[in-house]
Order: C-alpha cells, then sequence, then structure tokens
C-alpha cells in the first residue's frame, strides 16, 4: 500500500552544495571508454545465467562491435567463470587490443584464486571492490569506517604484490567503492584516496576509479554534482581515470552516464540492451547512438543492429522492449497518418540533396545507418505487422506458431501493398481464412477413417480434387504419419517439418485449430485447418499444407494410378 | 552502414548559452500535475489503434489511479475518438474532479468538429499545435515564420471565439509548438507570445504551454535549459503553466522531465509504462514512483502495481520489458548470492525497527508498497522463475501454454523452497517429468483403440490401475471427447478446459507434446505426455491429469462395475 506521505517512511536524497557546477555548460566532444559488463551480468543477473557457448558468442560479438575492454566474469565466485576465462587465454582468444577485466571482492583467497585464472593472460584488469554506504557498513558488514577503508586497502596491497608477482601480465588495477552514489561524498573520497595512496598509480601508470551507481537514488543531475565534486577534490586526477557504472533503477541510467561524461568521467561500464540486475545497468548502444546521431563517433559498429539483437537476447534469453531506443521493433515506425506525410516529405527531400545533413521528421536517425530500411518506415501497417497480425488473430482465438508468424506477415504485407489501406483485423482473419482455412481447393479431405492399434495407426481416406475422388490409404506411428504414408503411395513425397495444434475454446466439445508445416525438399510451407475433432484438424492442416503447395506449384497432381490400401 | 564520422551527417545539437542557470540547483518538493496522454496514443502509436471498451478500461485505470486530466483522444481525426467522447459526457462518465482534454491540428474545420465533440462537457482542455522547427517550416508545411506563427494565432482565434460560444463548459486553452526542443529558441518563444497575446490568458484563467521533446535531440540537461530559458523571457509566466511532453528516442524521457521541472515546468505529459510512438513518451509510473521513493507523494496510486500492468498491457497490447523500473517482472529480484544476503540483512535490520527509514540493500522501494512481496525478493530462483521454468523447459523443447506455466512454477517453488537450493534446469526437467509426465500413478493408459468414422470417434481402451485392468469405451466429436465419455462412463466426470500439443523435433517421425488441462467443478488441472504419436499422446496427456487430479485428492477412484461398451 503506498503512503499517502511517503515522507515518512523515504528520505530524501542528499544533493552536492556545488553553485558554481561547471558540467552543465561543458558538451561531449568525443566518446568515453566503454567497458562491456555484459559478461559478469551474464552470471549475476539472468534467470539461467550465460553457458560457455553464450559466453563464447558474446565475447565475439562484443570484440566486433568494437568493445576494447570486456569484464569477462567472476572467476573466483563461478567455476563456469574460471574456466571461461582459462579458455580465453590458453586459447590465444582475445585479440591483441583488447583487455579483458575479472571481478573479485576484497577477500585474500578469492584474490589469490582470480590470479589463478588470469596467469599467462597478456593483459588484464583486477576489479576489486566493496560496498561503502552507511548501510552497507552499518546492517551488512557490521564494519565503521576505519573497518571499511581497511577491507579496500588491504585487498589493494594484495593485489599489488600479486601484481609484482606476474609481471609478464600487462596488470591495470581498478578498484570501485560499491553504492558509492549514497555513501557519504567525503567518505568515498576518502576511501578512494587510501586505495590509492595503497597502489600508488601515475600518470604513466594509471589505475581506474570506478564510481558506481550501483541503486540509483537521485536524479541525474545529482549524480553529476557528485562526480565533478569529486574530480575537483581527489588528490591524483592525473594518475586516475574515472569510471562510473550506472544502473537504471529510476529509468536515469542513460541521462546519468551522459552527465557524469560531461562531470568528468572518461569511461563508462554498461551492456548492451541494459542487461543487470533489477532495472538493468546503463545500455551502451543507447549511449553510444546518442553520440552518433550527435555527429561524435562512438567507435562502437552497430551498423547490423538485427543482428546483434538477436545474438544478444539469444544470449541473455531476455526480450528486447518493441520501443528500445534505436533497436525495437516499433522505433522507426509511425503510425500516424500526419507523421508518415511528414516523413516522406522528409525522404523526398533528402533524396533531391543526399549529401546534406540528415533532417528526416521524426527519425533521429538514418534507419539505413543501423541495416534498416526505410521500407520499415513508411509500410507501417505491413511491414510493421509481424507482432501485429499475430496478436489480431488471437483475438479469434488463433495463435500462430513462430514461424507461421513470418510465413503469413508475408501474404499480409502483400495485402497491405496491393490495396494501400490499413489493415484491419477482420481483413487479416479473411486473408487467413482465404490462404489456409479454405478447403477444397484443390483437394478436400473427405471423413477419414483413423483406426490406431498398438503402435500403429491406419488411415484411409478419401480426397476429391480435380481427378475426381482420389483414395488414399497409409499407415503410420501417429495419424500425420499415416496420412503422409498415404499421400507417398499417390506420388507426394513430403516431410513433416512443424506441428502445433491447441483448443480455441473451452470444454471437450470445443473445436480444435492445427498448423502443420510441410517440407518438399528445400521448400516449407504451412497448412492451417479447423474441426470439432484435433485429430481431424490435424489431417485437414496437413491437407491445406498440400492445397497450399500445390496452389503455388510446389507440387503437381496426385497419380490416381497408385494402389489404395484400404484398412479395415 | 554507420559512418567513421558521423559529423558529416549528423549535427551537434545546440546548447544554451546559460551559465548562470539555476536549475541543477533546485530540488523538486512536489508533485507536478499529471496528464496521461495514453488514450491519444493508444489511437496513433498501436498496431491495433484501441478500440472503445479498451479506451473505457483505460479510462476507468487512470482515474482509479488518481490523474485529473486525461486526454481522450483526437475526435476530429477519428470517428472511435469522437464517439468515445461523446458517450464520456452523454454518459456522464467524466468524475468532478476530473477534465478531459483533447487534441487538435490547427485547421478549421478540424477545430470546429472538435467542440462538436465536446458539446456539454462540464469541463474540458482544448489542445492546439503545430510544428514550428525549421525542417518542418521548409520541408512539410512550406511556410516561413510568419505563416508558422499565423497558422497557430488564427487557430487561437477560432478556438477562443468558440470557447465564448459554449460558456457553459469550463474551457482550458493550450497550444503546444510541436517540436520545440529543435526549434530555434528565439522563435519558439515569439510562436507562444503571439499565442497568448491573441488569447488573453490571466493568471486567474491561465493557458497551459506545452513544451514537447517531440524527438529526443539533446542531453537531459540541454532541455532543461531551454526551459528555464523560456520561462525567464516568456512575458506572461503568471497567466501561463509551463507544462512538458517528453519523449524517449535518446532513452532520456525520465531525467529530460525531471529536470525540466527543476527548471520551471509545473505539469507533465506522459503515459503509463511509456506507450507513445516510436520509443514512447516518458512514463509517469516511473516519475511518480522516483518521487515517492524521495518521500514526495505523488499523488498517484501505483498500490497495485499488477493489476495496473495487467490493464495497461491488455490495452496496449505490448509487453513490459522484466527490467522496466518499479515494475518489471525482475526489478525485485536479487540472483546473486551476495545481493540476497545484504537483502536478508536488510529485512532482519527493519523488523527490528520497522518505523524507521526504508533502508533494504538493492532495493529503492518496499516492494509491499507495490503490492509485491517480500518472498518475491528472497526467494529468486523459485519466486522470480515462471518466466525462467518456461524458458527452461523450452530448450528440451516443452512449450507449456500459459497456465501451465503458471500452475508448473507454483510446483518449482515448492522444489526451490523444500532444497533451499538454486534450481537448475536438469531439475526443473526431473520435476516436469515426475509431476505430469511418469505413467501409471495411479492410472496406466494401454494402447487405445481410437476410429473415427464420419463426425463420430470411438474410444476403447484399458487403464490399468489399482483395480486391476479397467475397460473403457466412449465416443464423442473427437477422441478426447470420446475418451471423456468413456471415463464419465467409469464416474469419472471432468470437462477439458485447455488443450496444446506440439511436435518437439521436426519430421513425421517425431515425438510429440500433449497438453490437457482439465476441470472438476471449480478446479483446474493439467496433465501431460509425450509419444511418437499425436493422438496417442493427447489421450495420454488426459490420463496424466486424471492421475494428478487423482494424487492430490481431487478425484475418487474409478468405478470398475460400470458397463464397458466396446466399439468394433
Amino acid at each position: 500500500m503506498m503512503l499517502s506521505d511517503p515522507s515518512l517512511k523515504y528520505r530524501h536524497f542528499s544533493t552536492v552544495d556545488l553553485p558554481d557546477r561547471q558540467w552543465p555548460s561543458k558538451v561531449q566532444r568525443q566518446a568515453p571508454t566503454w567497458c562491456s559488463v555484459d559478461m559478469r551480468d551474464g552470471n549475476q543477473a539472468l534467470i539461467e545465467p550465460m553457458n560457455a557457448e553464450r559466453k563464447r558468442r558474446f565475447f565475439e560479438l562484443l570484440v566486433k562491435t568494437g568493445f576494447k575492454e570486456i569484464e569477462v566474469g567472476f572467476p573466483a565466485a563461478s567455476q563456469t567463470d574460471f574456466d571461461y576465462v582459462r579458455e580465453l587465454i590458453e586459447g590465444n582468444k582475445i585479440p591483441p587490443d583488447v583487455t579483458i577485466q575479472v571481478m573479485t571482492q576484497a577477500r585474500t583467497h578469492l584474490i589469490e584464486r582470480t590470479f589463478e585464472a588470469l596467469k599467462g593472460a597478456p593483459r588484464a584488469i583486477v576489479h576489486v571492490y566493496n560496498a561503502t554506504a552507511p548501510v552497507f557498513r552499518d546492517v551488512v558488514f557490521g564494519v565503521d569506517k576505519a573497518g571499511c577503508i581497511k577491507i579496500a586497502t588491504d585487498a589493494t596491497r594484495e593485489i599489488k604484490a600479486l601484481m609484482q608477482q606476474y609481471p609478464q601480465t600487462e596488470w591495470t588495477f581498478q578498484y570501485s567503492p560499491e553504492t558509492f552514489c549514497f555513501t557519504e561524498l567525503d567518505f568515498g573520497l576518502e576511501i578512494c584516496e587510501a586505495v590509492a595512496a595503497q597502489f600508488e598509480p601515475t600518470p604513466q601508470n594509471k589505475m581506474i576509479l570506478n564510481l558506481p551507481t550501483t541503486v540509483e537514488v537521485s536524479t541525474a543531475n545529482v549524480f553529476a554534482d557528485q562526480i565533478e565534486w569529486f574530480c575537483r577534490h581527489f588528490s591524483r586526477l592525473d594518475s586516475v581515470i574515472i569510471s562510473v557504472h550506472p544502473h537504471n533503477d529510476r529509468g536515469t541510467g542513460v541521462a546519468t552516464a551522459e552527465q557524469a561524461c560531461l562531470a568528468g568521467a572518461q569511461r563508462i561500464e554498461g551492456t548492451l540492451f541494459g542487461n543487470g540486475e533489477r532495472t538493468g545497468n546503463v545500455d551502451i548502444l543507447t549511449l553510444a547512438m546518442n553520440l552518433y546521431t550527435s555527429g561524435i563517433s562512438p567507435r562502437l559498429d552497430f551498423s547490423d543492429i538485427v543482428h546483434v539483437q538477436r545474438e544478444v537476447e539469444y544470449c541473455n534469453q531476455l526480450p528486447t522492449h518493441p520501443r528500445h531506443p534505436y533497436a525495437g521493433e516499433l522505433v522507426f515506425t509511425a503510425f500516424s497518418g500526419s507523421h508518415q506525410d511528414a516523413i516522406k516529405k522528409g525522404f523526398a527531400a533528402r533524396n533531391a540533396r543526399p549529401e546534406g545533413f540528415w533532417e528526416v521528421p521524426y527519425l533521429p536517425i538514418d534507419p539505413a545507418d543501423m541495416g534498416r530500411s526505410y521500407e520499415a518506415v513508411i509500410r507501417v501497417n505491413s511491414q510493421s505487422g509481424k507482432g501485429g497480425v499475430a496478436y489480431l488473430l488471437e483475438q479469434y482465438g488463433i495463435v500462430l506458431p513462430r514461424r507461421l508468424q513470418m510465413e503469413f506477415s508475408g501474404l499480409v504485407q502483400q495485402v497491405a501493398d496491393d490495396t494501400g489501406r490499413e489493415i484491419t483485423s477482420e481483413m487479416i482473419l479473411e486473408c487467413f481464412t482465404e490462404q489456409y482455412l479454405t478447403e477444397g481447393m484443390p483437394y478436400r479431405l473427405g471423413k477419414p477413417q483413423v483406426v490406431s492399434e498398438g503402435d500403429t495407426t491406419y488411415i484411409d481416406a478419401r480426397l476429391d480434387g480435380p481427378q475426381g475422388l482420389v483414395h488414399l490409404a497409409g499407415e503410420g506411428n501417429g495419424p500425420l504419419a499415416a496420412m503422409v504414408d498415404a499421400l507417398a503411395a499417390c506420388g507426394i513425397n513430403l516431410d513433416i517439418a512443424d506441428y502445433h495444434e491447441h483448443a480455441t475454446r473451452d470444454g471437450a466439445q470445443s473445436e480444435a485449430i492445427a498448423y502443420v508445416e510441410i517440407r518438399l525438399g528445400s521448400q516449407f510451407i504451412f497448412g492451417a485447418a479447423r474441426d470439432g475433432s484435433f485429430l481431424s484438424a490435424s489431417l485437414k492442416a496437413l491437407v491445406s499444407a498440400v492445397n497450399r503447395a500445390t496452389r503455388s506449384g510446389l507440387l503437381g497432381s496426385l497419380k490416381t494410378s497408385a494402389s489404395a490400401r484400404i484398412h479395415h
């Protein structure tokens, strides 16, 4: 239950007294250093952590996209991560311009295990952290400020010693005061000073100070104030790289990262599409494309955004929202007539002067830059319709399998293109009915006799078609297999590629709808049918597929000379 | 293809010369006026526009949530919207503390039609707009600055006259210079001055000036500068309400709204969960909860966020991302052991001192405030697992129907609770196999004989169970109906509530998996089975449901005295 006066339960966040702040007058002129933490969060924040194969694919994607710093995991905390780091190093899989980063808690045995994982690495960033905010000191760890600093400096000393022990690796040290954004600002400074005093970075051998919004608690401008304040006060600014690691609990991760850069941050940790605990980390795709559309090279390549999205979805097993900036399926789409009209005029003007600045109304970026097409913008109601077509049919109780969605959306698009009209749900149902559910073109299945005994099903059926009534008989391990056998006896050779069926209403007397995809050599085609019996529906769906294949010329005529076997 | 030097194609956005800006030192102390534009965008930005029923449900939801200003549509542009506005007015459906808003383009016939739609309304905001940015003046409308101003002032004059013509309605006038954020700042000011001079608002009779980021083109702080600059320069500030309408093309809609409020905006137009063209409008849910977690009452009630989310998803037919701030299914979830441990300690501390400020690590808000449970936080691998369980099973080719996902996730949760262990995909498959796929407890279906002739299917089957072999026979319009009939003859009365079936591999010889949900009075329970024949799978799935119902005491014993009818 929400409180009418939440001030009794929730404190207002602290602000920074910085009336002469400079960051709001600054302008970003170049991309920060990007560090992907996708693979760490691929273990920490997913329903099912990435396995080794998904990690491999994600690493490849990140390298291909242009990331030069990649946190590959938490090897001391996970055997999968440990093994994966070893595989990268021993398999020589780290490109010469890429540095891997690994995370460790500030504990001796975990630090030692981390260095074991890194043995033989050409370059590596060792990232150690401890939580610094009051609630963590008091409630979680039971340490005072001095104890909190000691955890950090002890770990720093150990790491420094281990780095000296393995000089063949080019090391970088990174420290994160976790929960920095709700740590007292002066204590956050104090612990970072203590860590830096222990590590002794130099302008030639910088360390990374990573200041996270572990949980977002303030507006983005307040975090930018914190960063500017920190940079003004930190004594060794020329010997450190200021990094931020924004989360998104308040939906302002992107703004936090952007404004932190104006305030002095030089490096951003985040993920593609914003995966990460809870609401996720900041989305580096959005940050990069925001720079790009401002004329600044992000030094990351999202020219084939569809591929990137597919890979990320595969590895994370999380969907992309249709309105996700720069990538969602609806973001290059205009539904309203006035928007479409303005976009058309914008494209016409651009075609007349293709070398000028991009200025097409309602399109902050040329979709072609990301491998998406102009078509997708203008032909809204057909092109954008794959999801839409499926939605609309579901209202009639028809739940298409995914590959059928794709097959069918192409047909709907043709209707949209041919008629130039807005596609209504009635039109979609009509199109589906005409294409899939209409029986008898050219073959109509009479009520077949199906007998299932033991492991074998026998079918005895009639097909009414251009050749008159044709008798079919076959057998198999089930009704569809028996029908495939019966069709083969008449010269129609096909395989079942996919089969789905569901009830369209409740109750045993309801209708079933069946979808059968057949394979004819390298061609695939679906059929569908409704019937009171799910058994009849599935057989009719197979005939529907045969009919569609016949109508489109993929199948020749039935051979009526075939001997009909009838089972009693 | 992305350009290596995007400055050739994309201009950097303009900044505002405002070194003495005040907004970054301001703190928000109360909620702005919220105006929902969900129902406008329900027509403009959805694959399938909302129908009247969805509009009704959304309006009710908005009223219940506490919105006092609701843009209900674009009545001059859509007959659905027109009819809906009439229904609201004639049906007296607008609560006394709620004002509806309607949008119109700046054209005489559309303005007149808009007032027709509003006849008899107790209160209404008439919202007129025209695009003011250079590319719209030059490319889309072909007008110069004076022409652009004339469009706005002509419309203002017409609207003012029509308002005077219908004095029984309490009118508010709203003007939006569409594309304000990339209009020359001084021209944006000039056109707003001209409109206000025409309308003549007073401090007692204010008009609304709505300044949209129609397409986001800059960082959030630059828009805040624009708003502060505008407020400093506008001559009748005491006679207007400054409103903003942020979009989210750069993923910074929330920050833009928040910082614009610091800069002088008093009102925000947005939507629940951020629906709207392309990347959507700013999400008012996030804005409201950001205030709430800062101790400020948003004057909106999201105590039952699950209900709100379901209603919005129903009306918009768009999903909520699992990481959506405050509402996504994963945002109150911690997967990593160290986070879970910290959260546990935080809850323990809070239980010891329940009246203090909310300070539970990694949880920016008490989930209970939004009707979500503590359980959902700690019992991660079971509670958060509904989606996860389904994902994991899909890797084994098992695609559960939605209601079965829910039934089964409860069972997985029990395993998680009982074992206290991380749930692996193997454990889930084992649990599913044990609960659904294991045959013979207490009944095992022998290979049935099924004969389908004409419209009737006959079944002749044996059930092996505690009573020995029981003979069953029945008939129906399909195999499941026949089996239900056969079971009824033995005293087991049930209905089929749902049925799904799909192939688990390609090819006619593949296995099918069937899911059958049965209804026993008010109880529902699923069964499932795999078989080489989809026919056998479906019958076995029905028996699986009977077995599960029997084991859980929902069904008594089979009556072996029933006469067995056998069909030859």
